[in-house]
């Protein structure tokens, strides 16, 4: 996915990182377009995660996302490759993403990554 | 289940081969017809898998669902037919498969089946 | 709408004419086929109505909306159609018809007709 | 619908016939027989209505519903006359039942019958 | 219904007697006793009211409901005499009571009771 | 429980004994009465169990279910009951049965049992 | 609201207008721009109509409204626009549109417009 | 209620005067202090309103609304007066409040307040 | 906690002693005195145990909590003293309580203990 | 997080302190500021403990978070930092918060954290 026209990420620091602590951010209001009709995709993106040295800014997160509206990419394909990306920006100890993408031909689809094992009681 | 009828399955080659991930496909317009009565059966498929070099395409799935719509057989039979043909295509890691079938003589039935243990966290 | 092959709608009579009482039936698993695409069409079918003579028979309305399964026809045409047969059969005081069509385009549509005012309170 | 074999409904005097005030008791646990097939019938019964003199009393409307546990009757004949029989006994400004009778052939039906136009507010 | 044993019900002047506005107070956790079999009871008191020169002091009225709860008195009864004691303390332009009572002999009772047509949009 | 007078369990040959899956039967109709008051009882009984070897039949097992219309069980007794007529006519390699039961007495009581621990999954 | 960039809305023939039913669409993946923000607003909007000779064309509607995804315009001018631009194309004898807004700075909006009065039962 | 430090409600022309239309705003995190207690009310604000020559501006109404957070007022006089002010700055064809405050002694308090008889619709 | 004045808990003999089942019994009415403030407290009481050699009796059991009416004992205190005297009554393998208590201040208080672990599957 | 404004948070002795039971306390109603924008954030936070030697004294918790209502934090700190001052109260044996906070921006986010692993069957 070439995807240097994107937001950039921002970051800050986390200020209790002696802690092991989760973050969940539910995105229910994502769009890009589907690279083989050209008809917009809807869908919701939930992100946990659990921080080590950063936390993602929120504000340059729904920009990032908003980045994807005209942008063509197959559900699988987007979001791995939007959680791929946070993982580059904050290097966290664990993410997850879940992408619930709206019915087309009559079936919603559902897309899961994470990059390895969730904390105990996720 | 002789199914020569059936249509074909599609597949396309997974982008991301090297990321262990998982899609779950909802179909809730399944019909087909009970071989004893002659009468339709409607059910909800839902189906879970972690693909391994290649994905199911949407718009096949959805003609070879199609495609049992005047076919007869047992809700059982049926459930795990339609998966072993999607395991048969795309030789997951993983697939299960999930029927919920609606209610006859006032009592609905599921039928479960899976390849092997789910993957962590699902 | 041309439906010579459709099957016959079977009735018996009101056995409390003489009061004004009122019948709903649901049936959620109507199926038809799109006229223009042959792709299945999925909806639920309610039907209202104040008897004056005549019931339907239940097992007879079952195996009569059965005979739409590979019947094309528009939304609109079809709802209205298959409350057209039902009038015909029993003569109602009064007959409401909603049809809940499943999503296609992303959009569901719902169709809403009756012979005249509602009696009170429905 | 005869009925000899029912249980007595008793009553007991209203405390505020000078109140226009109204009563709902729900009956979910109703059954009958289906005196086509045999097979028994699940329903629930929603009784309103405004008192003049009379009340019926909870326990014997309980005893009474459940003498119709082995009775052959059609929903349409069973809800209508189950009404029948309280305004035969308290003789109510107004009384509205409605039945609603689980799937047989995957089609619910719902019966409704009323005395006359419900009160205000209703 | 003798309540000499009520708690008092307080009032205070309506703020805004020049305009017509409406209150709704729900109240989950009403308890009384049955008469007949000692039994507790349990219901849920919703009260609407237009206010005219009075409001209830919302303290008093918790307190009033609370002195039901080991007091003897029908569902029908408790129901229109709680709206009773609260129109002779505030004489309110119009009042509504309902009482959800829970279930007795598997069904439940709700007892509805106004003083007049309820104003427009309620 | 001394049943003799139950229906006979029909089986039918399980086809795909070769893989593992599972069956779930929702019956929410379930009626029978209490020893102790004669009393109806109501409740909704939930099946679930991997074959072995054979298949439940269903309509045999909606008959069944039917045959306890009339007879007097204990919640607890009945449940396991039926439970273990399942198992004698299909030793399955794993079943479990809920019965949820309704309030008695304001309160619903639910009983659970089954054969050993469950497959994977579920 | 310049919209000469709009898709065009093709219609088709009133099969049934002897007959006055009304047609309910929802679209619940709607999204324009904020013309004062620049950030993606999004939205359902439900259309009811009573067709006179015209009818909406599915998939060109879907268009349509995909067309204001890049287009600024505020919720109440953006609801009432695509209204007012159906109403063009089908001359119906009534139509109302409601848009449900997602919230901005928490508060969800809505917007509500109709030619007249609704249609009986409506 | 004296509200001189309450922040200036905006407004914006209506472009479209000539057509009848509403619009609701739900505000579901209003906050203020009980003048007797000192502790926090929280409440949901649903403003309804037919715009005449004015639109509320949406931020000033965020802002307007939040500066009650550490006002005193009880919750008939602070929804009431909320509705007012509104109406002073658009003054609308209609305006209805409906305020849903969380329960204060275990009962949950609304209030409802209108200019006068809702539009055909609402 | 002192309660001499409880009522007596029947026990009757478990007639699958040899199955290792389990029992649910919710009782959504229980309520009892706060010993701070004199208020009547509310909850929900969920009883899961595994029997051995005894079951409770179902009527005794809403007698000995119906006898907590007007007793005083805080929330921790009262869920945990009744699963003492049941686990007293009738030595379970194992059994857990789950005290959901109504907000006080705004706050709903929820207590769960058990005895041990849970059995397999629960 | 400087925070010695705070108000004090009280404790009472664990009457059963042989026993390992757990504690859930959800509080609905938190409001504190944002750091960054000065404007108010609203979330629920839901605190379950196993006690130690100590319980929290609710009317304190509920004064303890009311403090925060003027305070600025973002969601992460503000979340960790009302648990972390429970700890330091009640030195239970293991403390879980979840903080759910509304969205800003379109997106919510939940921040949990806990002290250890959760006792068996949490």
């Amino acid at each position: 996915m070439a995807d240097d026209f994107r937001q950039i990420l921002e970051t800050f620091p986390n200020q209790n990182p002696q802690r092991d602590y989760t973050i969940e951010i539910r995105c229910p209001e994502f769009t890009s377009v589907c690279p083989k009709t050209g008809q917009p995709d809807f869908g919701v993106l939930v992100i946990d995660y659990a921080p080590k040295d950063w936390l993602v800014e929120s504000k340059s997160l729904k920009l990032f996302l908003q980045s994807f509206r005209n942008h063509g990419a197959f559900h699988e394909d987007c979001t791995v490759g939007v959680a791929k990306r946070i993982v580059d920006a904050i290097a966290p100890t664990w993410l997850r993403i879940g992408g619930y993408w709206n019915a087309r031909g009559g079936m919603p689809i559902d897309v899961f990554w994470q990059t390895g094992p969730a904390p105990d009681g996720l």
